[in-house]
């Protein structure tokens, strides 16, 4: 997608062939600047530190940490050492784990020294699938969104409500849940997107509204504590939220409140969907609450936030009360029961073991 | 409730005996200053900033405005000027109204001469009375605790989610929804808060923490979103939260994301109370979603934040993208149906009608 009229995607390689390029997104919106990953280290940092962040977003860094590692130790046991030390950077994301066990599929049956540029196709062509996926969960989400259009008066906006970032920074390009948005507002359909503040990380505020913006599509920021209340104003006409993991049963775990979300929208009749790749299936699981593992991050993220200061500075504040603590779970589940849909690269199912099954038939059977 | 060691209210007289004394709690808690208010306009002001906030400190300020009033203009215009400006301030508390009408009520049949001694008795008779009704409420509220601890394996804290500030800052002394927790820790029994962020103003972080550490309370910030994740893994044993407005059937208005908070603890089997003073019960209504005005508040609230910068200073920061737009809805209704039950000064009553008729035949039946 485009800033400030230039085309990008969020990791690509430099100049030189080799070293990989990311959009630092710890310092949106108020500063674009990228950096240039030069070893396997500086990858799982970056993913790490949340300067790529989005589950697509994490596989794909993690492909290109594997290929640094391949130029620097091409052995097994350079292998295994990198897919364990960017296997250890986030435990929510299964993306993660799907692009390394890939990887590694793809690599470990090769002589050494084929591996490097083996792993950096692998890489690439990764990145390639992720657009196309998320285009192709684009084109089933519009359909959600135009059936909408149909049922409300000609020209009114049909009102949207987001959580988190599920957009194009947070995969390849095109995004999960913001891509029915973007290709709806390509299409002329007049839509309006509520953006969930989603704090601690203020990930809606900062880069949901950030790449909305850059797109032209309206959009309001709101507290998260304002969704509710608008869906019990009818201001509401869907959801769509993205997801980090996703049960064979349809359960979906995501970034912290959304399941709150969930329960607004089922109680006030309103469309709650879930977009996803079909790599963020953990095919392994059937209870989300019981066997996805929650990320516990740094209590920080909570009692600290940066944002512009009247002078142009990027600068830090204290936001709770000194001598109080914090806790910060990263992210919550939503059970199946509150999904409307999951919408996935081959078409909108029911969010249940039989809904995801008759989708992805060759997926589910090999679990 | 003391503050380093020193006993307060949040609202007294003046060494002169005339002006009126109010923490400014904009600027807590990096900041503890008082401002002095020597007229109506600005006392009138007080409130509208949310110098002083929470519907029982609303309504003794507005008590006080009055008697402001009556100093410089005891005439029927000028008690009515003084009613029209300070009943304008903030749309949702009906505490204010009520406070406002028993001042009326009070100084209407005087001579214009006697209005100004019997507005400042009156006024410091009110906030006696909150402070009786605050204690009251956290009798009955500590019993429905010690019931929650007699089930708990002795020792266990008591997990208690709390939403905003309705601590003794949001009234004259003690508080409504804390009032209980105050007790309970008071008596022994070990109880832990899960203290709501509560954006956009950040009552929980600034206020709540602040007095809860004040005081001694173990306690944690949480983001907003947060709390529904805690009680599906079972960490929350009870939430209780403040009302701005409660109507005769029990529907509840209080600060922006109450309502997700309920319907997460109906979910979950975690009771949910709702603390309150009759005064903040509106006899005139019985639809709280359709009848009780919700205060839109500036979209600078959203988009800028307060805090401690590393230099000490309080700064202001912008947290939203440049060019994005915000919404600010201050409150939210939560119905009734979602409520366990409402602590008052005579005692728990049902969510209803019928319960809160029973507990108030008197005030019921004059409506």
């Amino acid at each position: 997608m485009k800033i400030n009229g230039q085309a990008y995607r969020t990791i690509w390689l430099a100049q030189d062939g080799w070293r990989v390029c990311v959009i630092d997104q710890t310092r949106l919106p108020f500063r674009f600047e990228t950096l240039t990953l030069g070893s396997t280290g500086q990858a799982a940092e970056a993913i790490r530190s949340m300067v790529v962040r989005g589950a697509p977003l994490i596989g794909a860094t993690a492909a290109y940490g594997v290929a640094l590692a391949m130029r620097e130790d091409p052995s097994d046991a350079g292998l295994e050492a990198a897919l364990a030390l960017l296997g250890a950077t986030r435990p929510t994301a299964v993306n993660l784990h799907w692009a390394l066990s890939r990887m590694r599929a793809r690599l470990i049956g090769l002589k050494a020294r084929s591996r490097a540029q083996a792993a950096y196709a692998e890489a690439a062509l990764l990145c390639d699938e992720d657009v196309a996926l998320c285009r192709a969960i684009g084109e089933h989400g519009l359909t959600v969104i135009s059936g909408i259009a149909a049922r409300k008066p000609a020209g009114e906006p049909i009102n949207i409500l987001t959580h988190c970032n599920a957009g194009w920074l947070a995969t390849v390009d095109w995004g999960t849940a913001l891509a029915p948005i973007y290709m709806a507002h390509d299409a002329g359909i007049p839509v309006h997107v509520w953006v969930d503040e989603t704090r601690p990380r203020n990930q809606g505020a900062a880069l949901t509204a950030y790449e909305l913006g850059g797109h032209g599509v309206p959009h309001t920021v709101i507290s998260d504590n304002a969704g509710g209340h608008l869906m019990q104003h009818g201001q509401v006409d869907m959801v769509i939220v993205g997801t980090d993991r996703t049960t064979a049963t349809g359960d979906v775990a995501n970034k912290i409140g959304t399941y709150l979300k969930a329960l607004a929208a089922h109680d006030n009749g309103v469309p709650f969907y879930v977009a996803l790749p079909s790599p963020t299936i953990d095919w392994s699981l059937r209870d989300g609450l019981r066997e996805i593992p929650i990320e516990e991050r740094s209590s920080r993220e909570v009692t600290h936030l940066s944002g512009l200061s009247e002078t142009g500075e990027v600068e830090q504040v204290r936001v709770v009360a000194p001598g109080s603590n914090a806790a910060n779970p990263a992210f919550d589940v939503t059970p199946a029961r509150l999904v409307t849909g999951l919408i996935t690269e081959r078409g909108i199912a029911p969010a249940s073991s039989e809904g995801l099954a008759k989708l992805f038939p060759d997926l589910a059977g090999a679990a």
